[in-house]
This record gives structure tokens, sequence and C-alpha cells, in this order.
């Protein structure tokens, strides 16, 4: 019923600009994110903290914290430092997982990962310092929130980047590679907790700062929760596809990877449907905020629609 | 003048038991941090956070926080769960020390080092894990403290953690590693981050915590400020000196390592008189506090007073 109301909804709105808006608000982020870190003694630290953090990006966690935020009533101002801080977490977990002793990776997003340009011991001392100033930066920065709704968002990252989210989905990540039995509720741990659970505090932060209702967080963390894993199958999907559609391309990452993915269990059609079904009832969650909700309607719309 | 009254206070109560206040505060810390962390799916990176938060140690950096809250009239349940924190944190920067990339040390207070029980991912992201857990166990244990307050410690955590200080203390020290013109100036810089700052920030979390006035703040960082120094230098003479008592042994660590160190700036005896002066220094700091201030003033004793 409430998906029925929630696409009438959509498409009595069809101007909504996504594009646009992403446009400009990745705009506002890289400027808040360019002005967060100061380069100062020890340079080579700072740098190469910036050298990821200002490596583009879709910017899509902070995107989600600032239209949260708004959606319930908030300002950008009051979310801008967590939205920094989720970018600054993210960043970190690239970092580390880009180490020879975890994915070992060269490249990432076409540039040189961090360890290969400043070493594997700054890359390590780089992630840690980007987590520990997160922290820092929210607790400093943020203006006109309650001082205990900033301490609720630390503790909701806190959790979500610790052994009961970002890091135990590594954990188990790591485990199930090259395990033929992987599970497909192992599959879901993985991703719920990986990169999951980042997601769903990018938006659900965005509205403990905007003082949502416990109803709302609820349901703001449902529809989190259900665009994550949309967005993980479909690219699952698209490892597979784009590479099809790609004559003389390899094979897909996952594939020689001897990686699970939801197509592996499900078939490509299936896990479309899925996907699309996890978006529907995402978008029926926020369907009573009204045109309020068109960002978060489009970003859910935009999960299942891409196609790289 | 503040140093003769303070000599006068201290000898005026030769009956404080140290040793016995040490066991009794390390005895509750234990304690706290035994029920900070529960093993859960996935096992194995709980496990890991806690064989090293577990690995013993003096517990210096909460033993430092809950006496200075005492000190300033708040109590002990008021700073534990930032005196575990800060444990967590100082946990975390050993597990990364330890790795091959930076330190390589395959063994720490006669246990395996984290990376060679678990492996290097594991033990980064254990690492990972006791920082981002540290800032949530803050946020969500803390009671009886009002939530701005939190907020400061935090952001003063934080700090003392990232780049502006433990982790920019570690890259100045890999940098000067086997490097024979390192400076005074450089020294002190590799140990007011790496390790003062963390123990300035135990001190001034405990003080925060039971909200202390800002002149009571500056005094006690000044405080921890000295015998931090001292403490790191008495460490770099006992290194030489242990050594030279205890034969048979192989030299010392540092001057095997080429290490720069106070004694090779000013020799041993100097290096004891500068820490002596620092000790001063800081129980003068803390006169005033009059009885109230005997654990801190026996813990400063402690430090040129010890022989490993």
């Amino acid at each position: 019923m409430t998906s029925t109301t929630n696409q009438g909804r959509v498409t009595a709105t069809p101007a909504f600009d996504l594009s646009g808006y992403l446009k400009q608000q990745q705009a506002q982020v890289e400027s808040a994110l360019e002005q967060a870190i100061a380069v100062t003694y020890p340079e080579k630290i700072y740098e190469a903290m910036r050298y990821s953090l200002m490596a583009g990006g879709k910017r899509l966690r902070p995107i989600l914290c600032l239209a949260t935020c708004e959606l319930v009533g908030g300002t950008s101002d009051m979310a801008m430092p967590t939205a920094c801080a989720l970018e600054m977490i993210h960043t970190m977990s690239l970092i580390h997982d880009d180490l020879p002793a975890m994915d070992n990776d060269d490249y990432r997003r076409g540039k040189l990962t961090n360890h290969k340009v400043y070493g594997e011991d700054i890359a390590i001392l780089a992630g840690d310092g980007l987590l520990a100033y997160a922290f820092e930066f929210i607790a400093v920065q943020t203006r006109q929130v309650p001082p205990a709704q900033v301490l609720q968002v630390i503790a909701k990252l806190g959790r979500a980047v610790g052994a009961a989210g970002l890091v135990g989905g590594q954990v188990v990540d790591l485990d199930s590679e090259g395990n033929p039995d992987v599970t497909l509720e192992t599959l879901n741990f993985i991703h719920r907790h990986k990169t999951g659970a980042l997601l769903e505090a990018s938006v659900v932060c965005g509205a403990i700062l905007a003082s949502a209702t416990e109803t709302d967080l609820q349901r703001l963390s449902r529809y989190a929760q259900n665009i994550g894993l949309a967005f993980q199958i479909i690219d699952d999907v698209l490892d597979i596809t784009a590479t099809q559609e790609e004559l003389g391309k390899t094979a897909g990452k996952d594939l020689q990877a001897q990686k699970a993915t939801y197509p592996s269990f499900w078939g490509i059609e299936e896990s479309q449907r899925q996907a699309s079904q996890l978006v529907l009832e995402a978008k029926a969650e926020i369907a009573d905020f009204g045109e309020k909700a068109q960002p978060l309607m489009a970003i859910a719309e935009y999960i299942t629609a891409r196609k790289h």
C-alpha cells in the first residue's frame, strides 16, 4: 500500500534533478573536506591523510547524512561535521583494506593506493589518524545540536566502524575468500556489516542531529539498510553484466576471485528483482515524509537504475 | 617556593602506600576492561582485541585518569569508561606499532604480538576496532557527567591519538630511525607526541569529567607533560644503566638501534638531574591540592625512583 502511495508521489514530482542535486551536495562536501585537514609538521602524515580523503569518490555517505538531516528538519550546517567524519572513516577503511596484508591493491579510482605512495607504515598511521580525527572533528565542530545528540552520533559511528560493524564485516569477508561453501546468510552478514553499517549510520546520524523521533529513526534505519543491500546486489550484478556488455575486457573481478556473490545464489534476474524489491521497500519507509523525501527517494531509485 | 611546600607535604604524609594504591586501582581497571568487550560472532576479532587489551601492563593511563578525576572531586565511576578507553587506545597503538611494516616486533611483555598470533590483517583490524570502540565506549557508558564535558573528553582523546598527537609522534620517530643527526628538539617532539600526548590526555580527561576549572586543567596538564617527559628520560637512562648492572645481558636496545636518546645528548647524570627537576616541577603544579594529590605526587616520585 505504502509503496503505491510512494510511487505515486515519485511520479508526481518528475522534476527532481538528482544529478544536479548530487553535484551540488558533492561540491559542498568537497569544500568542507578540503578545509578539514590543514597540513602542518610532520607534513607527510597530513599529506597522506589528505591524499586519500581528497581522491574523489561519490561522497555518498556524507550526502545521505546531509539529506536525512534536512529531511527531518535540520540544516546542512548541523550535519556537515558528521558528514565529513563519515568520509574520513570510509577513507580509513579503504586505506587499510588496500594494504598488502588485506586486499593488496595497488590502485584505487585510477590512483596509486596510499601505501604505494607513502609506504605501509604511513598508510596504517594515516588510517588511524583519520579515524581518530573523525571523532574529534564531530565533537569539536558540531554546532546548534544538543551535546547529548552529538554523543549519540559518536556512539552510533563508533559501533558502525568497529567489530560490530565494518571491521566485523571485513573479518568475515577475509575469512570467506576462496571458500566455496559461503552461505547466503554469511554473504548477507558481510554486506550488512562491511558496507551496510556505515551507510545506515550515515542516514541515522543525520536524523539524530535533527532530533528525529524514535519512529522516524527506525524508518530511516530500515530505508538505509534496504538501499545498502540493494546497492551491493547491483554491484555484484554489474560485475558480471558490465563485463559481458563490454567485450574485450577481462571477466568480472568477483568471478576471477571465486567470490560468493548474490548472482551466484540467485542468478542475475532474480538478483535484480530482489534489489528492486528492496528499493521499493526503502521508498515505502520514507513515503510519509512527502516532498521533503525527494532526495532520498531519488537516491534509492538511482541504485537499481545505475549502469556502473 | 611551591616545590618546597610540596616537598614538605609529601614528607608530612609518608604513610601513603603507592604500591598498594596501584594494585588496588589496577584490579579495578582489569575488572572493568574484562567486562568491556564480550566475545561474539565473528569471534576471532573480539578475541584478538581482548588478547592484547588483557595482556597486562601497568594500566598507568587509566590509573592517572581515575586519580585525577578523584583529585578534582569526581568519582571513580565517572571516569572508568574513559579510563578503559585510554587503555584501548594505548593497546591499539601497541598492536599497530608492532606490525612488520612498523617496528616489526614478535614479542611484547613476554607474549607473542597480536599479528604473530592472529595474522597481520586481523591485527590491523583489531587496532581499528579498539580505536573505534574507545570512542563508542565513552559516549555510551559515561554516567553522571554533563554531555558537553563528555564531548570535550572525546575531542581531547581524538587529538591525543591522531596526527596532532601519538600518530604524529610515531611518524617522526619512524623518520628519525638510523638518522645520526636527530636534534634534541626532534627527540622532544617525538616523546611529547608519541607517549606524552596520551599521558597528558589521561590526566586532563579525568579532570574534565570532574568539572575542573580552567586553571586546574592547565596545572594538571603541565603536571602530566612533566611526568611524561621525565618518564621517557628515565626509560632512556635505564636502557643503559640496567644493562650495565645486569652483566651478561646484551647491550641496551637503544644503543644497538643507534637511537637518539636523552643520555646521548646529556649523559646519564645530567639526564637524571633533568628528570628529577621535571618531577619537582610536576609536583609543584599540584601542591595546592593538598592531601588529595597524594596519588599523583607519589606517581611522579615513582618515575625517577623506579629501577626498571
